[in-house]
């Protein structure tokens, strides 16, 4: 395979990347073992299998799961959707996960080599039935290498090749990516309302689109809080619609995209149900957790330089809001102004209007304001492009190129229509992004 | 100002684009005369304000628009739709219009401006109120320098420079361009069921995005057929549909956006009404010829390459064949993939995945063939990539390449669900896009 020099540099700049944004050692929840293995299925020998072990007895886990709304599903979306509504996301004990082939646009065919992959983990955990979620990632089109994957499967489970530790974490993240330049792990230790301690631990697979792959994302989510699972359903789309659905590298959606979450229950307290008083404390914890998880995934948009944070604010309707904040973080002129450090308001009205919003009261012409704020420690943090509808023509040009040429900056909207606020995360449009995803044939 | 090396590059291509898509000469409408005049708005002393004048006094003339449905709406095209309400369409007998600035976001002083405009030229004409519709394109969140406008308009109406010669109308086509890197002029004379001729002459720009400016489109089409204004205005709207709205380049929509036409009757021949034989006809006619139109200003999208016909066959409804060729379209994957030369049918089947159809009837999975046709004259025209959902893994790559390194090509997607057809026109998306979009500093 020949490598350009910008492939080159790129992996140049991601060993920055990667130094920032993984961790050196983490937390983990209890009950949790994780194994991953270099099957076969990447060519380049790199680990592309891995499972997630529940060992929690004490309990029955709680599963959910949101799906891509694409309306070409991969086999595994389809077998994960049906494992988890025959049980009613419970007794949930296993994740399989493979990247390097997708399994997807695959047929009946693709179908039963995912039903395999569930049934591979189920015989080698027991024999239960619908115990094993399946995920995966990488090339579309193809089949999956069922030997390699069988093979793979069996070898991780007779050899128990399984830990609990920072490597064996760190390893399983490795092998969901496919484009990725860092693998995005994080973990963090929270509180109950009465002072109990549990775990998140999420990894995840940003977008990664070389030909012929499509943007898959993935992230996984495993706690030891008990929660009974129609209250985890409830808190993961929650989480998921303030997190990794408010995420813009390029606005297209895969047909593998699925976010999931085990909480197995291995410490001992009192279910967290949805009218119980840890309820909103807990969905607010996990929700923070699932954006700092998404945000990592922009920070690795392709080709990106910034991380931009849409900060839509005082909206009528939450989902006004959000579809605002859409509008503007997936607009490709917002997007090459942000990357070419421009003070564009004109853009970024622009996709404001054009937005197809619910409600068209959300937004008064009269009322919206326009900002960029640093976000360092340098002042004036906020300048004000658009001001109660009237743009502002004596924008202090020195201080705009000093905020525009931050790595991290915010736009601010403040619709000033009502109290909601919705925020999503995006990144500018490089010529690197069109190299990435133009030049490059697999 | 600096003129970077990228620019003159383009500049050196859009030379070749001119030779191609500027004709050198026309047939024009009776009835009309156009002047151009560099006011002096535009600081290149280029043309920048333009007047179409209906002089046929026979009958009274229509006139319809379809307007951007974006929230932001530029001052001009309030002023506009507010002249065509007031008079029903009937009665319109000048355009006035100038580049350089957009007259947006300019409040009540920029209202007051746009009123200013026409009624200049209503005075000039005659004094007859809401005669006049006033069209902007440029830079947005200025005053128009009403010195400039008002001199430049009394001069040309004082000083008599209207013509109708083809050099007049290309000025005129060249006074309404911005970053356009050619005037978009087409003319053409057809036959009515009876044989009697009329013609049809259009002027568009494009989309031109630098900075502050947003991708303004403007569309005029002028013809001496007499048809009725509820007529015209349904057949404007049926074109616009599958023309102008048909078109991407990046997915943005701007404030000022406006197709209009002016039907002057300046043939003698019957009136054409809704209920009359030659409706649909003309309908259709000026359908193609919008198309012709619309289709320069994808040929000039900034940065642009390849020229790419998406054509959504065999839909149960035209409304979902069209907003699955816009997914395809505005996809900046498939947009990139095209600028690779990657027959990457994922992409293509990911885009139609998550466009957000109107009936879920309209896409079945195991119906759909998507292939790439070429334009030229070689063979095999048709290059399958899936097949009744299922993708062909032996596509001929040496074929493949052939069909990609044409300029023009097109996504023959046929859902077999129905017998709808919708077309959508894109490019590609270039390194030198963003450079043009995010180098650039007015």
């Amino acid at each position: 395979m020949r490598v350009s020099p910008r492939l080159l540099q790129r992996a140049a700049k991601s060993i920055d990347k990667y130094a920032l944004y993984v961790p050196q050692s983490g937390v983990f929840p209890k009950g949790f073992k994780v194994g991953a293995i270099a099957s076969g299925v990447k060519k380049n020998g790199a680990l592309d299998l891995g499972v997630i072990v529940n060992t929690n007895k004490s309990r029955l886990s709680s599963a959910a799961a949101v799906f891509t709304t694409n309306k070409f599903k991969a086999a595994p979306v389809l077998a994960s959707k049906q494992v988890l509504e025959a049980v009613r996301g419970k007794g949930i004990n296993a994740i399989v996960v493979n990247s390097g082939c997708a399994n997807s646009v695959t047929g009946e065919l693709g179908m039963a080599d995912a039903n395999e992959m569930v049934s591979l983990v189920n015989t080698q955990m027991g024999g239960t039935p619908n115990a094993t979620l399946v995920m995966s990632t990488g090339v579309i089109g193809q089949r999956l290498q069922m030997d390699k994957i069988t093979n793979g499967i069996n070898k991780l489970f007779n050899e128990n090749r399984f830990g609990a530790h920072f490597e064996d974490w760190l390893n399983i993240t490795k092998s969901i990516c496919t484009t990725d330049t860092f693998p995005k792990l994080i973990s963090s230790k929270f509180k109950l309302p009465n002072g109990q301690e549990y775990t998140l631990t999420g990894m995840a697979k940003g977008a990664g689109m070389i030909c012929p792959n499509m943007a898959t994302l993935l992230g996984f989510i495993v706690t030891d809080l008990p929660i009974a699972s129609t209250a985890l359903n409830k808190m993961l789309h929650h989480a998921t619609n303030r997190s990794f659905n408010c995420i813009s590298v390029d606005g297209d959606m895969s047909t593998n995209d699925t976010i999931c979450m085990i909480a197995n229950g291995a410490i001992e307290t009192q279910e967290v149900k949805e009218d119980s008083e840890a309820f909103e404390q807990v969905q607010e914890q996990i929700t923070q957790f699932a954006q700092r998880l998404a945000q990592l995934v922009v920070r690795d948009g392709e080709g990106s330089t910034k991380f931009v944070t849409v900060n839509v604010q005082n909206s009528l309707t939450f989902d006004d809001a959000k579809i605002i904040a859409e509008s503007i973080s997936n607009s490709m002129l917002v997007k090459t102004a942000l990357y070419g450090q421009d003070a564009n308001w004109g853009r970024i009205l622009c996709a404001i209007g054009y937005a197809k919003l619910d409600n068209l009261k959300s937004l008064d012409e009269s009322k919206i304001n326009v900002s960029f704020i640093a976000t360092d420690d340098s002042e004036p943090r906020e300048l004000k492009l658009v001001v109660n509808g009237v743009p502002n023509l004596n924008v202090d040009e020195e201080r705009a190129s000093q905020i525009l040429a931050l790595n991290d900056l915010e736009i601010k909207v403040d619709l000033g229509t009502g109290s909601e606020t919705a925020q999503f995360w995006t990144c500018d449009l490089t010529r690197e992004y069109v190299t990435i995803n133009g030049d490059y044939r697999s």
